[in-house]
């Protein structure tokens, strides 16, 4: 955060740019999410038959808040690392292309666990939902991996320390997605509480 | 706004930051409330059948309006709110973003009430709508409540009587909406007269 | 521009936040026209039927391109509008959000524009999308009458000619368009015509 | 990026909103895209159902991923060249507004290419969808070409040698989506590979 010359600006603006944009799929996907979420009423209509069909809209309003709740994480994290980005070289803009070409279309698995979360298909659309995850960490994992490859692609302050901690973050993460993902072809519902249980500890530890 | 040192521009550069991010929300969600509205015809397509159907359009263009004023307010409000933090720690994180989920979905409701109002599920609708922005209320008050419980996350600049009086004002815009709400139970068209009262108290007064 | 102390400053970033989420809307409400379009084939699929298909979707892609080129236009004057601007005060507030209420529902009377352009219903809906701009015209000029009405609310180093200069410009937009509202209730080919010729005016020689 | 003086910044500004603009409008079109994507199940709900249901989504996602890449690379492309901008005059305003239409409507020929990929229909859809990007690339040489026919609207430290280079760059774009339009004529899925070949050489070579 101590430039040291005008290229150095230069440097950050561009590394600005790209943070900027991927803010905007970020703020875009998640708002998106809402535009499914609507109810119909089929027969009569009435005060207690739209309270009936309002409630039945949970499954629905579950998903959206659980995909709320891991798009919004997933953009902090975008954001914890690219503070520690110093330029984007192309390994860095393609990993980045990645992980934003997954995190816009988040709204297509969300509409799927909502859709078939009391159904016969539960299992089905557990496994796709959280394996659509397991993607979306493998390509932070991406990111990271073509950021702290190269020694001058990171911010000058940075410790070996905080690469090591930051590895060991984007491990974490993709290592509990891939369990919460194994544990969905036993137990949908163990996998989508897991998944809370997670939220929690990133939230209250990280 | 008058930094001290290095840290605290970078403080207020991750509060705006978190500021940008909720102000796309609010846009992307005021501006997608549009969506749902179009105008079919069934039967013989003439001038007279499209007027025809284009004024009996009226009750969903009402409860777009009524939803962008509650969205526009709701924003500057929140801007009245972030203009005072100094840093976000996580509890305003957390109550930020659960702020964020309630607006995100907000055409869920707008669309209820625009589709129910000339129905016998009317009372269902205004119910759902003013509940909702209830829930809208208390996420306010809980980010101010997180945000003002500890010294050192607001601006060195403000005053007691400042963060009394923004105390003061979330409390009467949770009861005016909690009041709103208990109405929409016994007469749902006062319930909406009554929010538009408390817009021009709002614009006019604060 | 040349900001006078510190609390100058203060009034051109709260005018900037403003002119940024009506830019916001102006963008989300441009790139949102797109969204409903797109082709169905009834009957066999094949080339020959698809590009039929394809070919008989240009009612609704002209009026994209007429609602885009008009939301683009009036993109530029809000800009133009916004440079004059030194604060915002409620009554700015106010006739603002009724411009940016107007331009985000623009894809309501694009879309009928649209469907029934090669319809019997011709006529409704060039009233209907010709009128829509009257209003967002009509909302122009209110944004430049509570502006305009008192001399701090304008930047320093404006001349009395530039603000009647202005104050022309916008009488001209509101008249043009209330034309061309007028001619479409005889003629509504005539009236989509006009408009483009005042589009060609608009960007040659202003 | 050595501004001479207050005007200097001043254009320096003006270049800049229309950039964000248009970012807004990239980054907009690029995550609508998945709007469409949603799986539906006729018939029996299984698990086994919906693994097949959503195994057939293929095509469309594929035309998502295609259509991303695609609208990411003329992102880096629309920055590189205003990068180079010094001031917008009405001939960059007019065709930058036309490339802005143009990817706003991207969403149409990804949603016509997911869906009659696996049809009778394929050569038509290929052949739409192929050609709307020489639409594109013939907006981006037009966009080029305005700003390269006057010497004043470059910023002042670009060489000669950079302005024949992106003249050459832009030409290149344009002959090749004009060759894998000419291919699609006679072999739809060759003109698909022969995109993706073009990509891997822009992204590695450019």
């Amino acid at each position: 955060m101590e430039p040291a010359n005008r290229s150095e600006i230069q440097l950050q603006k561009e590394t600005l740019r790209i943070e900027t944009f991927s803010d905007g799929v970020f703020c875009i996907a998640v708002t998106l999410l809402s535009i499914e979420i609507g109810v119909e009423l089929h027969g009569e209509v009435s005060n207690a038959g739209l309270t009936d069909a309002l409630l039945h809209k949970w499954p629905i309003c579950l998903a959206y808040v659980i995909s709320f709740i891991n798009v919004l994480l997933a953009w902090i994290g975008h954001h914890g690392l690219f503070k520690m980005f110093r330029q984007p070289d192309s390994a860095i803009m393609i990993t980045n292309g990645l992980l934003l070409m997954l995190v816009a279309l988040v709204p297509f698995p969300t509409k799927t666990l909502g859709e078939f979360l009391l159904t016969d298909a539960l299992k089905t659309a557990v496994i796709f939902y959280t394996g659509y995850f397991v993607l979306i960490s493998l390509a932070f994992r991406l990111l990271w991996f073509a950021a702290s490859r190269k020694k001058e692609l990171l911010i000058h302050d940075i410790t070996a320390k905080q690469v090591r901690q930051t590895t060991r973050n984007e491990n974490i993460g993709l290592i509990c997605n891939v369990i919460i993902f194994g544990v969905s072809f036993f137990n949908p519902w163990a996998a989508l509480i897991l998944s809370f249980v997670m939220w929690v500890y990133w939230i209250v530890f990280a």
